[in-house]
């Protein structure tokens, strides 16, 4: 096809628009993509919905290669099926929920895991009739907090969301590989930079879940990868390894100090090295006990926990919910500390919380021998030399101290760095969640039900087209990947000779013969606006039709590269054909 | 591509389901293509998704191909824009509205011109930029009070929806102009039986406005044609011609008699009747007078009229509404006779309505030297031969009674004959009523400017699937069009030897290669249970492999006529490819 630019539906900017803070974000409205007509909510327009499409053809590509079926469901449900899940309730405010004429509720799907539940249950019932895996491409609608970065996180988003159902564990293992394999081959057609990172450590039961995180400085989400190997997971996922058991026998005895005026750990290793004990301690030789209580869901008590960390290190928050999920997590009340006055605020030490029955984990670090200096359980007292294994026995390790850069990587090659990702992908074995709420069994080959297991797949199609341009774009504007740019050949003629647009409009009519599409610059504007204007849009090959083809040449220009290559105008056709082809 | 029916996910039903009263309901849940999941909700499974596809892709080229530019803009929209217009409030029940965590007030759009002249204002500022036609083929929103039929009237459903922007009037005539070849082009590519009926008679100044309506005698919109010609209206569209006046000299004067208990035209003819008057009357020549009254927007006061019209007929209230847009129109209250006692409940007649200050309008058959039996003003007492042109003189005409099958065609070309059908495509010469709403102006040649005319079109193309249906099945399932099929071939491996689902496989791989999409029945299942899917899915052509194979025949069977040919297995390929691409 032949776009003219004379009629097409683009306005570039000069300026970055006044809300952008990310480099896709400005460039995406500069050169004519996306509008903003909502607070997250995006117009596209006719270049950006070019993208677009071409990004969810590769989607649905690879989704059709796994075998998945493609299907649709409304966005606009009804509120019951996320009721039969508690959902209605637990998406809080970030579902938007709407009433009909007629009063009843309904809601904007966020996702459909309810849906396509259903509709399984309500086609099939033997075993014969799985595996299968549906998906659909579609508009979902999530009420953010804080929209942002334009199309980056919007409240109306396409997504690609599948599910596969499977009869077995295994299935659903294979399914999730097919999946994975899937991804990867899909942000790879994308020539995107990316990571898979481990979403949770599993370590209280949590089923299989991995995010694919595009790598980018302006990305919402933190990870951490290794500096030698390939090892890359996010921080609620990070492993600490544990450092080797020690010895008990040649640790000095437990002697508690007076310590008056030590509120934080630094104000503490000041006093303790002023003791003069022959040694120099740092905050990493001190454990710090923080206290929270936890509630599993449904329970009417909360529980004590203590948990005991090296004193450099703070609890991380996200660590510290994933470790305990499903359970909530909450740091004590001043009412908890006088209701309970063995925990004396700013002294507490291990042996106050285990011979008071308070469950108390430690960091893995620390191991059988180490020696600690922690509180003594009285007011301005801290005992030195507490050792793991001989003066207290911890309940277990809990990891959910914050990791840092320059820890060891868990792969054990190499340190951690930190770095920022977007999400675009994230695969997760949902076992049977949704077939438990909605009963979903097949009939199995002994004629007893199996409940089926499910597995979730999503990738965020039109955030796609942001991290797209995050990933692609130099000073003087956006520079597509080849496949999914919104044209193969950008045509700008040079000039406002009639023999040079003539020729312009020849060599595009001959591109669009061989099936390229171009888009033609065939505005009165000068060279300099439209050599501005491409370099903007971002075509990955820039054709110019200029003074030289009176000489019989044009020039072909890498957008990517910037390199400039003359070539007789004869044989232009073959060479772009050939450069877009590859 | 080849979907086998072993792992394609359709399970067709043997029976109707309940809620469905329409053929294309009742065939497209049991086909599989759709399932309902909320009132006027539905899920498209893949057969029904490919068919969807292929009905928009058609619907796109044609928008295309008249230079319109695809955008998209988001289906949740704030609700600004459309209080600009007052359609926040004129929506009334229809529209879906809802708040978002900060209690701001959003709409699902059910149309977008607000958002669409916006665009266009942003982006365009000169006479230069214009004209632009955009489209969109969205997903679009509205609270039916009755969804019905399926996906023939859901409450969201896909739209294309297209926005003409011209300096001049003459523009917007070539837009509309060419969008309604556009809709010509789509509505022949799909093979539908429809005609384009003028959706107002424009006679109140109203803009050119025409309906596509698919024939469906399931239809909502009830249209009349004319036996003989192309004539089609919708019927507050149509014109009633005038019969000839008439010499007003020899007719006999205008008598009052004594017509006591004549609550109805019935009864007033068999008075009438019994008067011994030496002609027989009928319902047609008596001139029943309609009190109304009607109130321009944002006026205060109701203004009465008096309508006249042959008493065979009633008013129509569709036409009523119509010919008085933008006016109000009730009709009068037992207050309104109490206050005005010149009007003599049941016996009014033209005589006091003129006499008064009441505004008459008559029927176009009450033409000058025409007699009528009427009332005479006073209890209990009519007149007749009250003369028109003799003994009154109307205000004027107005065209709101009934239009009956056998009435004349207002072309002259034979008489009317009522039908019904279903709406597919609407275009509208919007003017400027959105511009100046939105002060949309381009500057023109002269500096000064120039407010922007706009067109509004828009086609359903989720409910053009339906409409397909209507149009095409017969007793044993669907009979799809090939260019809107979801597979070109339909193989049916008709027994269980393990030769013929080879042959089958072969044959599949073979057409597959030729670039047609085949759906191959490789089932354990009867044959019979085979072919009775394959006629309820409606593939036009289907490919039987089964004992003919050892002889090496296949047989092809065309879905529509039901021809089947036995072929050497030789030539199938080349046969059926022939046949798929005509």
């Amino acid at each position: 096809m032949i776009t003219r630019m004379s009629s097409l539906f683009l306005r570039t900017l000069r300026e970055d628009p006044a809300d952008a803070e990310v480099p896709s974000h400005k460039l995406l409205v500069r050169a004519g993509y996306v509008r903003r007509v909502a607070p997250g909510g995006y117009s596209w327009l006719p270049l950006g919905l070019r993208v677009l499409r071409n990004v969810e053809q590769i989607v649905r590509e690879e989704m059709d290669a796994i075998g998945a079926q493609e299907i649709q469901f409304p966005a606009l449900l009804p509120k019951e099926p996320y009721e039969a899940t508690n959902r209605w309730t637990e998406y809080g405010p970030n579902l938007f929920r709407l009433k009909d004429r007629k009063n009843a509720d309904f809601l904007l799907a966020p996702t459909h895991e309810e849906m396509f539940t259903l509709m399984v249950k309500g086609e099939y019932s033997s075993y014969k009739d799985y595996p299968v895996t549906l998906y659909q491409i579609q508009n979902k609608f999530r009420d953010e907090a804080r929209p942002r970065a334009g199309i980056l996180r919007g409240r109306e988003f396409l997504m690609k969301d599948s599910y596969s159902f499977d009869l077995t564990d295994e299935g659903l293992s294979e399914s999730y590989r097919a999946h994975r394999d899937a991804y990867i081959k899909i942000f790879d057609r994308l020539g995107l930079d990316y990571v898979i990172v481990a979403a949770t450590s599993g370590a209280m039961g949590g089923s299989a879940s991995e995010e694919f995180l595009a790598v980018a400085e302006t990305g919402e989400d933190t990870f951490v990868r290794s500096s030698e190997s390939g090892f890359a997971a996010n921080v609620e996922a990070v492993v600490t390894p544990a450092p080797p058991a020690q010895s008990v026998e040649d640790k000095p005895a437990a002697v508690v100090h007076d310590t008056p005026d030590t509120p934080t750990i630094a104000s503490l290793v000041d006093v303790v090295n002023k003791l003069d004990l022959g040694r120099t301690f740092t905050a990493a030789d001190t454990l710090k006990n923080v206290l929270v209580k936890t509630r599993l869901p449904g329970a009417k008590d909360w529980e004590f926990l203590g948990i005991g960390l090296p004193g450099d290190r703070e609890v991380d928050e996200k660590r510290l919910e994933a470790a305990l999920e499903p359970a909530e997590v909450v740091l004590l009340t001043e009412t908890d500390f006088r209701n309970n006055p063995h925990l004396v605020k700013g002294y507490i030490g291990p042996k106050a919380l285990l011979a008071n029955g308070v469950k108390y984990l430690v960091d893995p670090r620390v191991v059988t021998g180490t020696a600690w200096v922690t509180g003594a359980d009285q007011d301005g007292k801290h005992v030195v030399d507490l050792v793991c294994g001989r003066d207290f026995t911890p309940d277990g390790t809990i990891d959910v101290a914050e990791v840092r850069a320059g820890d060891p990587s868990p792969d054990g090659k190499g340190v951690l760095e930190a770095a920022r990702g977007i999400e675009i992908g994230h695969i997760f074995q949902l076992g049977r969640k949704y077939a438990d709420a909605f009963k979903l069994d097949a009939l199995g080959a002994d004629s007893k039900p199996v409940r089926i297991t499910m597995g979730s797949y999503g990738v965020g199609v039109s955030r796609l087209v942001a991290v797209l341009a995050e990933q692609n774009f130099d000073e003087r504007g956006l520079v597509w990947p080849r496949n999914v740019a919104p044209y193969d050949v950008h045509l700008v003629v040079a000039g406002k000779d009639e023999t040079l647009l003539a020729g312009g409009e020849k060599l595009a009519a001959e591109l669009h013969e061989q099936g390229l599409n171009v888009v033609l610059d065939d505005r009165k504007a000068s060279p300099g606006v439209k050599f501005a204007d491409a370099e903007l849009v971002g075509v990955p090959t820039i054709l110019v039709v200029g003074r030289g083809l009176a000489n019989g040449v044009v020039e072909i220009k890498d957008r990517r590269t910037g390199d400039r290559e003359e070539i007789p105008v004869e044989t232009a056709v073959e060479h772009l054909v050939k450069v877009v082809r590859g």
